[in-house]
């Protein structure tokens, strides 16, 4: 991966009904988000999270595509009918879609040529220009078409997936975060915290989250900025106010 | 909460960096789908998550509430700076935002006049045409504007809250799904799968989603209809399709 000096950033795109309806839980934002973010310097400015259906997911990679730098999809690439991820994608920006030779031999050798039915060479199809992302858990690649990453549903495969995404990522710089866990309501530091703010302003993301803990009720201050310096000036900024309040702080 | 006969749709918008940023693991959506299909019939077609930036929250409530029938937004709506939610759905609807009458009164005297500070008033501002979503844990109420619901982010005071937006929701024809757990591999039922689909078309929507469960791998086959009659006729074309491949059925 090479490092470029600006900000990067991605979209995700979670293609799938049973994440819609409320069935399945999404682990895989969280997971991509915080893999970008620490790994490669690249930013989640939004995710999206739509049905399986072709004039959706193609509308959808289209106008992500052009709005960020690189779009992760997740879902929809296995062997049954419902999976028309890739052949979406390929519509998406009109280019040829069938059998990749390099992910046919890999499949073909996984489940050998007697069980390599039409269910499993279905995996095999994609974008012709596709790049492939190798599969450690179960051999049915990824793949990369212009920008768009295409990724399994199932979390413990995209998981083990992730890095060998690396090398087609050009990455920004690394957003730094810094978290303060105090035991005080919002409402106590928020004209604070809005002043703060206002001086950091475009150089420092200042997040306040309330939570429940030991029974207790607390705020998460996270600020975040590509400048350690500016961060470290938040915090000071932030411990004073701390102190002429006399907040209690919870280290987590 | 009235009942129509014909298929009702939400969105559902997640305004936070928290989540974008892989911090913090998102409950609400599969929480809200949930709640809406079961209780309400009424099915989420598209979730977005965004940032705390006004400009894109106005752009998504304006096309989200164009394009479904509900749009429930979760997060920005508590007293710091970054909680920009109500005057973003104002600007979004060129409506008036202000302090609302019945929303002052109850945290003030949820407060108390003494504690109620100008962090805590803020929660009291918001579309002036709003009405009031009351919150039973923690006093500050959400508020319907137009078809936009808009509740906090915490998922334990949404969780609270939700069954008190039913009477602003005109429900529509209940989703009905079943479920067969098979130890199988996708690729072995998908083509017998694709047919059925084909068959059903339109009226039965089935999903295949892979699991891996005491140390073994599983398919879970999902079939959602309207109608219970034709739900029914799938599951015995499935049935008859298990029974030929003498496939095991795991019950949970």
């Amino acid at each position: 991966m090479k490092k470029k000096k600006k900000k990067v950033n991605a979209a995700i795109l979670i293609i799938g009904n049973e994440i819609l309806s409320g069935r399945t839980q999404d682990k895989n934002i969280a997971f991509i988000s915080n893999w970008l973010n620490l790994n490669c310097g690249i930013s989640v400015l939004e995710v999206r999270i739509i049905p399986d259906v072709e004039k959706t997911i193609i509308k959808n990679i289209r106008l992500l595509s052009k709005k960020f730098n690189y779009v992760f999809t997740t879902g929809g690439i296995g062997p049954t009918h419902d999976d028309i991820t890739a052949l979406s994608i390929a519509k998406a920006f009109k280019v040829k879609y069938g059998y990749h030779d390099e992910a046919f031999k890999i499949l073909e050798s996984y489940y050998g040529k007697e069980k390599f039915n039409d269910g499993r060479k279905k995996m095999a199809k994609m974008p012709l220009i596709a790049k492939l992302i190798y599969n450690p858990s179960s051999a049915a690649p990824g793949f990369i078409t212009k920008n768009v990453i295409s990724l399994p549903g199932v979390p413990s495969i995209l998981n083990s997936m992730i890095e060998n995404c690396k090398r087609y990522l050009v990455g920004g710089l690394k957003v730094h975060s810094e978290t303060i866990n105090l035991f005080t309501v919002e409402s106590n530091i928020a004209y604070q915290l809005g002043r703060i703010q206002k001086k950091y302003k475009e150089v420092v993301d200042i997040g306040s989250y309330p939570f429940f803990r030991l029974g207790k009720i607390g705020v998460s201050i996270v600020s975040r900025s590509t400048s350690k310096i500016k961060l470290s000036k938040v915090n000071k900024d932030l411990m004073r106010v701390i102190k002429s309040k006399k907040i209690k702080i919870l280290n987590i």
